[in-house]
């Protein structure tokens, strides 16, 4: 056993005659994994989608943890991610929007705000590996 | 219907009282996304994990994709990943190594490096943005 802390791992295996991959890591649920029509058939997550979901949870991940330690509740999470491909390749993304519902009683937009600059100077390590290389831009809603 | 080779989308919502998301894009099965003890319960994927997964299966599209252009034949296929995390924060990946097994009558090492350097240059996206951040090394095992 590893640590997950150091160094994490994955296996991708081709599953069809196309781009049909299934993707593990140790006893998860396996995740399907294909491209868009006509190189794949839309079997599953693409990668920038697996991205966009890596990239959200790990910014969820920062924002919840920092939110509780300054003692506030949370009852409802969520954020809805887009992404936009350059035109060019790479079709990368050019930019990311992150859309955070959040239902508190207690957290207001200046709290996210303030842990969104530390989530990207230092606590989102997805974050971090994009850096110069794509934008990202957030919107905040918080129901009481 | 949004077009998926301009624009991507994602969500997550939060399932538990510490970090346990489920994450979907349209009709895929969703897939459960959780940190590591003490912060999370380790009920699923990891963000980072999520994002190797992103990762090796966009250089694996890519390979496929131009070693058969090359009419080369590959009758199995699988990209075994690991990142290994800085050991400051932002604990992104410093460097991701790529171990990419091929069973093929045709492909040889040299086939599969001529891609990879275009996968790097071009057509890997996801590639295109940890470019500068993230060190890639790989090795390739070819059977035939």
């Amino acid at each position: 056993m590893y640590d997950k802390s150091k160094e994490l791992n994955s296996t991708i295996k081709l599953v069809n005659d196309k781009l049909h991959f299934i993707g593990t890591v140790e006893n998860n649920e396996p995740i399907s994994i294909d491209y868009i029509t006509p190189l794949g058939d839309e079997l599953g997550y693409t990668s920038l989608e697996l991205f966009l979901l890596s990239f959200s949870s790990c910014i969820g991940s920062a924002l919840l943890t920092f939110l509780r330690r300054m003692q506030k509740t949370i009852t409802h999470f969520e954020i809805q991610t887009q992404g936009i491909r350059n035109v060019e390749h790479p079709t990368g993304f050019k930019s990311i929007y992150l859309n955070i519902c959040i239902t508190s009683p207690n957290v207001s937009e200046e709290d996210v705000q303030k842990v969104l600059v530390s989530a990207e100077d230092k606590y989102c390590p997805v974050w971090s590996m994009i850096k110069g290389n794509t934008i990202v831009e957030s919107a905040v809603t918080i129901t009481k």
